[in-house]
């Protein structure tokens, strides 16, 4: 177990009493999380560069240096810096380069093979000018709408990608995107189409810069929905070369929502001391709130019959962590340190102040950023 | 300037360029607001207790010490070790009592006057055992459904007050509330309502256990949008003991749409780097997302007619910080570290890559607990 520099989060040592919001991660879940996606990767033939913004732990790391896995994705240059102080060599930041982070960008080229994400000139020029050696990934918007130049203007994207040989120190290396509509999805099957259409966008927009004289390019995808439900990441031969997906080592409630994974494949929790229980409105109330959890929510579930926001769901502690969740158990409302939730009589009539409540969060990405460090049940 | 131990907040030299996302405080609108709530108390013979979740940080915590201020607020034990750190001896923790870190609250309660809240008999006895010197606020619940005991029900309260006494090295303190649902409330004058109405059902609770032959309590109340709403804090001979407002000190775009404060009031901003343009659809990206500002928003706002959710108002950065709010503008969407802010033609055609753009977040204290640091803009 390590304490790690930095920003990344630390493993306490699990026989120590919890006295606060803490992230409890089953291991065995965990692990067979991440050996399912590596062997779909490398049956396929597609190189796994696994998303570390989920779990930021150089503990959980060693797992997929273990597994084989040396080239990974982190969110930010402070938690690439991070890791690279774990040893990583082979880091792609998948965030859009900011120019003003220049100083940062220059003294990481030199420690490490570092992937940085361009989606315009002016970034592109930024970098270009540092002299430094950098992989640069052009990315394209498949449609989601967030970042990326639109599949449907090649032309932009042939240009941009073509700048790139202006400066010998950057190695244009692939077109990136990030099929963020598949949250947006009604259906597993929805999730399988948009990852199918989301590879022909990518593919055409190579071709076009490959009929343009440019080089084949890689393609690298990524999304946790997209790359669990895809049997095989794509058709022979239109496989993508790459894919990014980061959330599938721990999943959580808005992929079970999506139909993305099972419940017993969720890996990742919350203890939260119960520290008032009020009987007469149906509700405990946790030591456990916006600060620990973010406000992310699962809106639409297949929980609630009326569409009720659910913050997280609520299990009992048990010897393997914690167990099924409660039905009719929510974490329904939440203000900065406290968190309401709606159980059954029957669970509230057996709790007692100082019990831990486990929260299965809407999303295991950001409380794990909200949280300092996990405990690890093996 | 301090760098600040534990958890709190630094303070970092504002001559140095902003990278990433950052708070950005203006010195004298705070200063100001701080003035206000000050001399309001002092008039009216009200200790004021200011809740120091919202700003975190040493640097700001000395012009409340400077202005006479020598009780603080927290929201957490490890947040009152920190400020204990700093000079701070009065400390109370605004949220119940965690049977659960008694080893905190022992160690803390040797080293200064630590106020704890109780509202359960478990808590209560659980503290009690440790034999260390406490100040005991009993919680009682306004109506606003949180935690507390309902002031409906004063024969509960006065039982656990009652049992405060079985405990020789805790001292009764008094009663205290948070009208959280002030913040539910349509009209400033619906909230002076509240204001009064909550003093009203303290002064009541309080009268009971008088009765019952319990010393006269102290009353606490403390929430930013009655303090700064009531001209005077209440009817003379109606006053409470202690009010524990936080949120005055910055105010944010949830005290605007309230009618809490002026736009001009609000003296935090995030800084934001612009990452990407996208004037076909209307849009800036900004580094800031989930992980910055958490997900808080503003759904009913007076700025947009179809209430479209707002993350956060943005402005451009002028000599004194930030300017005006951009009319139409709105940060309306976020994913973990992206920030997408709808903005009009003019305004996107004016901006470049590496600007940035100044976020009125929707709460500023959620983007205080998710940022390390400030610049303070005197």
């Amino acid at each position: 177990m390590s304490t790690s520099p930095g920003h990344l989060k630390s493993c306490a040592d699990p026989s120590r009493p919890i006295t606060q919001p803490t992230l409890v991660v089953r291991a065995g879940r965990a692990r067979r999380n991440l050996l399912r996606m590596l062997e779909k990767a490398q049956r396929a033939g597609v190189r796994l560069r696994p998303h570390f913004k989920t779990h930021q732990s150089p503990d959980i790391g060693e797992w997929f240096r273990q597994s084989g896995v040396s080239a990974i994705t982190v969110s930010s240059l402070g938690m690439a810096a991070d890791f690279a102080d774990h040893g990583w060599q082979d880091i792609l930041v998948a965030f859009p380069a900011n120019p003003r982070q220049a100083d940062e960008i220059r003294a990481l080229a030199g420690r490490i093979q570092l992937g940085l994400l361009i989606e315009n000139l002016a970034a592109l020029d930024a970098v270009g000018r540092l002299s430094a050696p950098l992989d640069i990934w052009i990315e394209v918007d498949d449609g989601s709408g967030r970042t990326g130049i639109s599949w449907q203007r090649p032309a932009d994207v042939f240009a941009l990608a073509w700048r790139v040989q202006d400066y010998p120190h950057l190695r244009l290396r692939g077109l990136l995107t990030h099929a963020g509509r598949c949250y947006r999805a009604g259906s597993p099957d929805e999730i399988r189409q948009v990852y199918i259409e989301t590879l022909g966008r990518m593919r055409q927009a190579r071709h076009y810069l490959f009929e343009h004289h440019l080089q084949m390019l890689e393609i690298s995808v990524g999304d946790t929905p997209g790359c669990t439900l895809s049997p095989d990441l794509g058709p022979q031969g239109g496989r993508p070369d790459e894919i990014r997906p980061g959330n599938f080592i721990f999943y959580d409630l808005q992929q079970l929502a999506l139909g993305v994974c099972a419940e017993n494949e969720i890996a990742l929790a919350v203890a939260c001391p119960v520290i008032a229980l009020h009987p007469e409105r149906g509700e405990a109330v946790l030591y456990g709130g916006a600060v620990h959890f973010s406000l992310d929510r699962v809106v639409s579930s297949p929980w609630f019959e009326r569409g009720e926001t659910v913050y997280g769901l609520l299990a009992l502690e048990t010897p393997e962590g914690w167990g099924d969740h409660i039905p009719g158990g929510r974490l329904a409302r939440l203000s900065q340190e406290h968190g309401v939730a709606i159980l059954p009589p029957h669970v509230l009539s057996s709790l007692h102040i100082g019990d831990l409540l486990y929260v299965l969060p809407a999303h295991s990405c950001l409380a794990v950023s909200a949280l300092p460090e996990y405990r690890i049940i093996e």
